[in-house]
């Protein structure tokens, strides 16, 4: 007899802020497995308690030790992940938790950012053929050298995500606070729609560029393993955003030209000026952030002129007070005139796996911001991708502006532009 | 080079309750790693952290899975254990924290009253030859089935003990919110004094009299192990009370005849009235209470009159729901006339090693409890003990009566008694 299907499903801490909501996810998850589904829940520490630990931790320690952050952080999800088993159990369903550990999620020894090793899923495959709900926590791990460990930020989804392609799931569900991908962030663009689906992909260059829902790690590893994520609202039955490869995403139907806009403003501008423009210049000066971990994302270089050059490049904010000391030594070792920085920017993008085969959309997003009376300081693009810089007073205009050129409010629209193209 | 000495320092809930009293529990600590010692401390869960984690639990079911509630308990320790290594760091000396199961605590899979099977110290070992100050978490330990387990009530104390055990160490301070174990309790009697000394059994005796500063279960793995224990108070440096050998204690003095006086209102009265006095009615009485799982502490039979005789004894109030259908079984299955409970008791309990050698003492503390016009239901003795049920609404003057006869508030008077008897 086969195996029943098997479903992760991952629910945020908005989703077990209280006892109540506990008690609702308790519900959810009993009805998913009357379905008949084998069912593995991931589950993140309750509404604030994370950074209720963190704010503890501050005030017995400047700087906390990274492995005592992690022991003291891995006590949230323990907490969620008991009270959702014992509500299960209220419901007359078997369920059992299990730790990052417990659960077989073995990372290495970089505390705060670990990143998973491997998946020992023995314990949870036999609860789950066991008829249990197995609950387990997210965010954590255990590490090579027997230390419970963190997985960072957006790591409760890396663990759900993991754990589908570890036990070969059917799928996994993202439980979260909003009802899927939308078109462009909905408190901008009134009218911004929610996307039926998307390609990894897709979904890769938008969490990439701002779209808060998923973080690029853990879609790059569902991709790479092949498992479909649905992103759904945890407060309603309705259906969310499928996010799986391409051709299972369009269904049959056209593929849209563009999917959706995304903003980020958490990124900080600097200038070099006046720099010699001899080869090498850009190792020289990148070499010694990238040695730091600081991840540079959009760079440009002006064109010389009289053997000068600027070159600009974005850094994300959080990151600048660590770049200024390098930033000075480059100058000086380069014998650049000047350096500057800039944190009023932000980043308009919009992507669309259909872009491809359709030029012209870059050209069109260039005309829709022009038109809107916004200057553009930095371009960068990919195949699926363009991304502006404007200043930040001016983003919400260019999404606005970019999602209604596109006309991305009607799903329909785009496809029938597409036809007629 | 021989090691230098080991010390085992356990801090309770209140002495690590916020994050100011966590500091100064780190100075504390840091002041002992100070002197040379290697250090292992035992912490409980922050202040009311353990009883918050219990109602959340009793919000989301009515008979949460021992399983999972150990699993969300667990999670106290952790917290308070991460931030007492941050607060060590932060003053400068290298601290690490191990949750039971890292520090070897291995149990059986009785959850929420696990017992510790063996200690597998070789992490903690190597880490105070290291240098490192360990911090442990109390009332935890993995079971032989890789399930976090609590140790139940004064599981703390009983980490500690056992931990001082396991890595020979030279003793096991008890840090808590009062200054030692008194002669009787200061709430009761104004002029109780503090013992400089106790021998384990006169300990286990006041433990299992209601004296709550330490479970019988830590002192007898202390007496098992020879590990001398010293309750002291968090909040001062004040000498507390040693508990250890009799030998060592005495420390060359004379033993007084009687230490201390306790008292308990934790138990019930039951009396099985006209019963026929055959052989075997008490096993067919108190068989299905043991199998149940309930203690019986004091029995009484009365002298049969007319072939019939009445039993009383005194059980746990907590146990008295689920004994109370037993009963009633017993009862019909041996013909007795009556059945009846009354919680409106109290025990009180003179305890001292001398007893042993000097008799005449229970008669001085029938004496006393008679001349304060006080009638006792109930006696029970030990070579080093006596108890007495007497009305709830008449033990405190009854504890304060013995304490007046036996002179216990001047520590020198009970031995000059001694010297002139």
């Amino acid at each position: 007899m086969a195996s029943p299907g098997l479903l992760v499903q991952k629910f945020g801490g908005t989703s077990v802020a209280d006892v109540e909501r506990i008690g609702h996810v308790a519900r959810r998850v009993v009805a998913t497995a009357e379905t008949g589904k084998r069912v593995c829940v991931v589950v993140s520490a309750m509404g604030d308690t994370t950074d209720e630990l963190l704010a503890l931790s501050a005030r017995v320690a400047r700087a906390p030790h990274p492995r005592e952050l992690d022991m003291l952080l891995s006590a949230g999800e323990r907490i969620s992940m008991a009270l959702l088993a014992m509500a299960i159990e209220e419901q007359g369903r078997r369920a059992v938790s299990f730790t990052g550990g417990q659960a077989g999620i073995v990372t290495d020894t970089l505390h705060g950012k670990a990143r998973i090793v491997h998946i020992k899923a023995r314990r949870l495959r036999e609860a789950l053929d066991a008829g249990r709900i197995c609950i387990v926590a997210g965010f954590q791990g255990v590490s090579t050298e027997d230390d419970d460990t963190t997985l960072g930020r957006g790591g409760s989804d890396m663990t759900a995500v993991a754990l589908a392609a570890a036990l070969g799931a059917d799928g996994c569900e993202i439980l979260t606070d909003v009802e899927g991908v939308y078109t462009a962030d909905p408190r901008i663009v009134r009218e911004a729609r929610k996307l039926a689906t998307l390609s990894f992909e897709e979904m890769l260059e938008l969490a990439a560029s701002g779209a808060g829902v998923l973080m690029p790690r853990s879609v790059e590893v569902a991709r790479t393993h092949g498992v479909p994520i649905h992103v759904r609202s945890s407060f309603t039955d309705a259906e969310g955003t499928w996010i799986g490869q391409e051709v299972a995403v369009t269904d049959g139907m056209e593929q849209p030209i563009v999917s959706a806009v995304a903003h980020d403003t958490s990124e900080a501008k600097v200038t070099v000026g006046g720099v010699p423009d001899r080869p090498g210049i850009a190792a020289r000066l990148f070499r010694p952030l990238a040695d730091a971990g600081i991840n540079i994302d959009m760079i440009v270089q002006n064109v010389s002129a009289e053997g000068v050059t600027d070159i600009s490049f974005t850094l994300p904010k959080s990151d600048l007070a660590r770049a200024r000391p390098l930033l000075a030594e480059v100058r000086e070792a380069l014998g650049a005139e000047a350096l500057s920085e800039d944190d009023g920017i932000g980043k308009v993008t919009l992507v669309g796996a259909g872009m491809k085969t359709h030029p012209g959309v870059a050209a069109d997003m260039f005309d829709a911001l022009a038109d809107a009376g916004i200057n553009i300081q930095i371009i960068s693009t990919s195949p699926i991708r363009i991304s502006c810089v404007v200043r930040a007073t001016d983003l919400e205009r260019a999404v606005q502006a970019v999602h209604d050129r596109f006309g991305m409010a009607e799903a329909s629209s785009v496809r029938e532009e597409l036809a007629s193209s």
